[in-house]
């Protein structure tokens, strides 16, 4: 609200016109393409990387999308939930590097420095495609990530074996569908803020991460909080702004 | 089906007459009570307790069905789901040992001799009543039992302190409430089976037991199968078969 | 724990040193590939098959577990979930034998002697690939299995004429979808534990195995568990469990 | 429609003024007591019992809505969900016999004749009231009832022994909790419609019916419809219906 | 069971050994293929159709099952839900009648003399399909049809200038998606049974069903009951079944 | 935003200093009592009645912030879900009108004059709470009410005899519970905004109102809109709200 | 109803015989194709745009049904739920202009004068079609539309930037899917009724527009009413209805 | 893990005897009071509050669980969910500050001396219990704690104006019932990881907590997580671990 202060003190002091100061109060700080009013403020504060959803976008929406936050000087964009297909349209427009598992494409380069450490696990080998997500977003935000995949808790000494990697965490991912027991184990054995993912791996009664979802809602141990089915990007993005208050 | 063979010998033979052969094939292996029709045929065959479900009927009628068996020659009788206060009314007629923990009411002796060896183990301390209903089921059909109360992942030490227990039992029951994620780990370290028991303990997203009920259903440790919400007796009857088998 | 007592005995005498000690107690009992980590104590202390859930991985990754299975001794291996154009791709690299009714794929050869006797009786001819995933997966554990399919308690003179092979049986596996009903009216004729499998067969109110689900974890009678939707692996390796203890 | 013709020639031959006509076409067929529109044409076209639901109704409302009733010359008046403390309260203006178990009133006497047959069963001891409902309800409306009570599919030879009542009925109430499964066993002996009633008895994940109604509706039995959760009154009229018309 | 008494003096009088009295006793009612039991009770008792479900079966199966029954001398056999495909496979080797709309296949004849009166009637044009499953099952089972298509309650004068064929009914069918409306204007219309058929029409809060399902099942008309999402050969089965009561 | 400019230009002039004129940006309209921040804006703009929703706070609560609204200057306040008990508890404070068949208390007097037509009809007698809910909040708005109680689809002329008030409404309350098929049968006579609030009246499949939300969402009928179940209060501000822009 | 007392009076003066007049009284205002029964009483009242909608409707019976509306004198047909294909093949009979993004035809030429102000608002790009749908059907019935796409929640400024379209409109339309806040946070800003749309855009426990539907039919925001998931139809007649109202 | 070296070297040395270290590695960092195993480790590593779950255990247990952990040196013992009368019986044995509004006894101070910034924000006056839950709790752990009750985004300048504390908080608690849309629009505006606890507040389609826990988890914000639907204790403590991160 200083800024509000300030630009009122130049219209008090001659230097602005109330035209102009209403104007500037009103700017808006997004741009709008219609289908679409991609938001700056977040850029500018944060300095990294700006997100696209994909799903349900075209090819030509996502380009437009991309083209307008690297005009406004945005360095990385992550574009997740991209297609094969789509990422390769839009790599006809704008170079971008994709990376299938998790369904990531990235314009720019993220950075080279890497801070704290993350800790992406999985209960199977079926819930990579989300664990990749969540790692790949956590990177592109300059984060270390260290990868559990197919620990399980039916064979907990898989994941006991690891216990060093889970009490060093600044923040851990928790990803599994089926019964989603992976985050109550991981949250009795962590120090750190537990992100749970229920993904939609499984079959019969697991209705689609219904059943890991409320089994990581439910979970007894404390410091662990849940994202939506299958959202690995909303973990990693989380994960990272934890990763960066520890550090 | 050779009970018909020898009856229709028998009418060949003129040993019986035709009508007291159907009379025979029809005679009913149940007694009929009008508001219920208690059935002797699985306490014939197996020697040990007969039980009667307590919700949902009256004091009355539980000393009906009771009194039935129990002239039928019937040594034990088991009373689940039975309140303190009908328990209070059969005991008039009928005496009866009453367990408050576990809502059970037990009419004769259990056997002296218990064989082999049931782990009745819990997630949480609230889960005790659906624990103690399995255990006393259990053990009125000389089973021996051991409990291990409070076991729950998020403390996982807790559990795997008891490894010895859990691989050197006949069956293994697993009550856990929330998110139920104890069968799985205990079906990751048993050779036995393991019969998990959704409880209806947790709140908002526990759903009444869903979450869990889901989970264990969900379950990716092999040998693992699940009763309904709080059956403590169907987990505890199903165990003593199994144990039995193991002996 | 034993083992423990015993390294450290070792240690004492000097016969090891305690780097050594350390990296023993440490020692994994699985293979880290990265995407998988197979885990050889089951096989080990089992002696006969070890399992793949093929659902959610490649024929690569099929190939890469089986791979690491084998070259650690294992005789049998079964993938489950296993589509035909998948089991082509592994049998390129590993021969198996492939069941398209059961979808399951077996590496080396089931034990030619088999034991006891499991029923696997199912609602209506639908349920067959279901029923044949677990008939097939309790035969490769070296378990005489006999097959009751389309019994539908809407027609109850087809099951009554199975009695004999229900009263003999050492655990049976019930299957059906729809109503489910199956479980109970079979439960309350036999003797031994009954292991439920809801499948996703029916339409409308079925909701894709939910109500066969219910209808199975709601079974008034006595021995009957439940395992999750179509999971005909689960039902077929516990079946085996209990049938091996009953011998 | 034959009316509208007999009104308008009667209008022609000046016999009655459009005006009166015109009324007479527009007179409402019942009585506007401001909370509730009691209904006249069924009890016309019938004569026989009307039925006022009682729940969520005030014992003035019912004296009111029976009174005005009772006035237009209904003979029977049944009333549904009826609770002990409503019944005295009516009771005291207008003079009815209360049926406890079934919760229902009746005002007037039902009809002394009954016809044909229908067979009202149970799975347990517990669905009682709900069978009430319907058997009392069918007899006031005429109908010869047999009650089959606890004949549940667990023990299959209690319902068995009953093949003649089945096989001879006009219609049949199958009324269960649980699993539900009485109504496809019943569906598959019949050659009759046989109505099925869910009752929310049970626990767990009965969840208070939604168990026992999916169920049935999935019945693989044909001839199997289904009526709401503990609907014994709508299934009872529905089942003299039909058995009015088959004799 | 009067066969029973009949086979026992047979046996009392020397005509028949006893050894081919529990033959015949035991003679099972259906055949075994091994994959389906069809069963020739009904179609024994009843004289007219015999019905196999036709999703979840191969054509080979179909073939199978339709040979068995018309070697045992079934005149009619209806398949239902049939596709197009299989239709044409299965005609390769039985002729049969495809109706492509209500995805019904019809071996033989359906009778040429009808009784009686069924409406069958929709909501809208979309539950034709549906409705006609149900209409083609009603007249293959010797019923007179009476379709009323695309009367939903959000026109109402379109239900109400079909009201004679309503009061002249002897059983109707109520068909409707979206909110299901319909079976409660056409039950407080009507005074013979209606059946009411949810159908999957409808797009989201309709849930593939489950809105009409619950409306239908809560609908305030007394004599209305419900069979499963979809059912049209349910409905047309039953309401053929009330038909021939009332005629 | 003109409010800004004015601000700017009076700063430019000197009229207001900076330091005033932030201030006025920021000043809150709303009152602060920790517990509660009463909004002062809606009631300015509307000039009418203001609304405390009952539940969940305590006499206290409510007494604080009618108080505070009063002393800004509000005439009227409504206060819903209003039990007896608080009512006399405020009343003791604050006088109010306590209407119970509503719940509602109204402070102050509701405007004398009213305009247009609401319609605010039930499908029966138990609905009536929700609707006085309804009807109450409409007249507190200074509409004109019509209540047509009692009209449910099950007898369907009772709502055809009031087809004039029907289409002569501005805006019409349709209320229901168990199947909720009302709205669109209003829905597709009327030619005015339909406004369907689905009730918890019912049981079993009613689901708390789950069968009314979804068969009214899914209306056919076009004009048709729904609020929350039991959300009396909703429907009637809002038809209010149509009411008076069509006037 | 004057019609009807016309109708009696030139029967009473023999203007008309009484043949005539039940004829004419019967007389249905709809045409029978048998498929569907096109109504014209809207058409007739409104004068403006008829609907049909195209999904589960076959190009044939879309032409139809078209041919039928327009013989009887409609100017404009709107055809929703088209595809790309159906629209394709009844322009070869019938000329439309297609819509893609909101999936509608439209025959004739919507009124070149529009009147009043409807805001279509959308959370994200991925709802713009069922946007489409609504903004083109209100434009259809003439109502003047501006649209704010992409105004999510999670970007509140970007909202906010256009508070003055939104302090303005006569009837907003809110769609979103997700959470759907966007309804709740403009039924605080707005002063007109706001038509809230869940979409089934998202993924996980968005459950195909479940959660914005829970989350807006309990939105704290007076003034909002929600249809069905996706009814991009529903809401802009609606929202015409209502800025017709208001000018 | 270090610790196990450090053992197996003294063994080595001599300084400590196999037995010795076989005990000490099985040492069980809990208590075992046969209904409860109280766990020290995590007492042990943060130095700060131990915590009991009080639903659903007896005051007696209650005092044995805080009983062993004071006597294991704990200074602090939170009990949560604890009722007024359970809270009076437990402070006879060990005095404890009771906080009505929260259900939280603290047995204990908590630490004078807070750090960081929690703002702890509701959507209305009835979700304040679950906030002070949190609050409570997160001040226990040494956690600076803003309150904001009662903004939510119905009236979105209640919220704005709160902007710079949302703006410089290291961790928000976002509590709501209803819609949830205030974890969204928090969300939207802080910097900082948001735990979004949705409340069972709200009526009818709420669902106990239902729909707003959907709302949350499809929340278009980044950097929002949930926990179960009242878990206002599991917010606290996770919101204090991150505090403490960023501090």
């Amino acid at each position: 609200m200083s800024e509000v202060k300030d630009i009122l003190q130049r219209v008090a002091s001659g230097e602005m016109s109330p035209e102009e100061a209403e104007l500037k109060l009103k700017l808006k700080p997004f741009e709008d393409l219609g289908y679409a009013k991609p938001d700056y403020h977040r850029a500018l504060r944060q300095g990294t990387a700006e997100v696209i959803y994909g799903e349900g976008k075209t090819a030509e929406q996502i380009i437009g999308i991309a083209g307008a936050l690297l005009r406004r000087g945005q360095k990385i964009v992550l574009i997740t939930r991209l297609s094969d297909e789509k990422a390769e349209n839009v790599n006809k427009e704008i170079p971008l590097e994709y990376h299938k598992d998790g369904r990531i494409g990235i314009i720019g380069k993220a950075p080279d420095e890497k801070i704290g450490k993350i800790v992406v696990a999985t209960g199977g080998t079926s819930d990579i495609p989300v664990a990749e997500e969540a790692a790949l977003t956590a990177e592109a935000f300059g984060n270390n990530v260290t990868r559990l995949y197919d620990v399980g808790v039916a064979g907990i000494h898989r994941l006991l074996s690891h216990s060093e990697d889970i009490m060093s965490a600044k923040a851990i991912i928790a990803i599994a569908g089926m019964e989603g027991a992976l985050a109550s184990v991981i949250g009795g054995l962590a120090d750190c803020p537990v992100i749970a993912v229920p993904t939609s791996v499984g079959y019969g009664a697991a209705f689609g991460g219904l059943a890991a979802l409320l089994s990581m809602l439910n979970s007894c141990a404390s410091g662990v909080s849940v994202v939506n089915i299958d959202n690995g990007f909303g973990a990693g993005y989380l994960a990272g702004m934890i990763n960066h208050m520890g550090v």
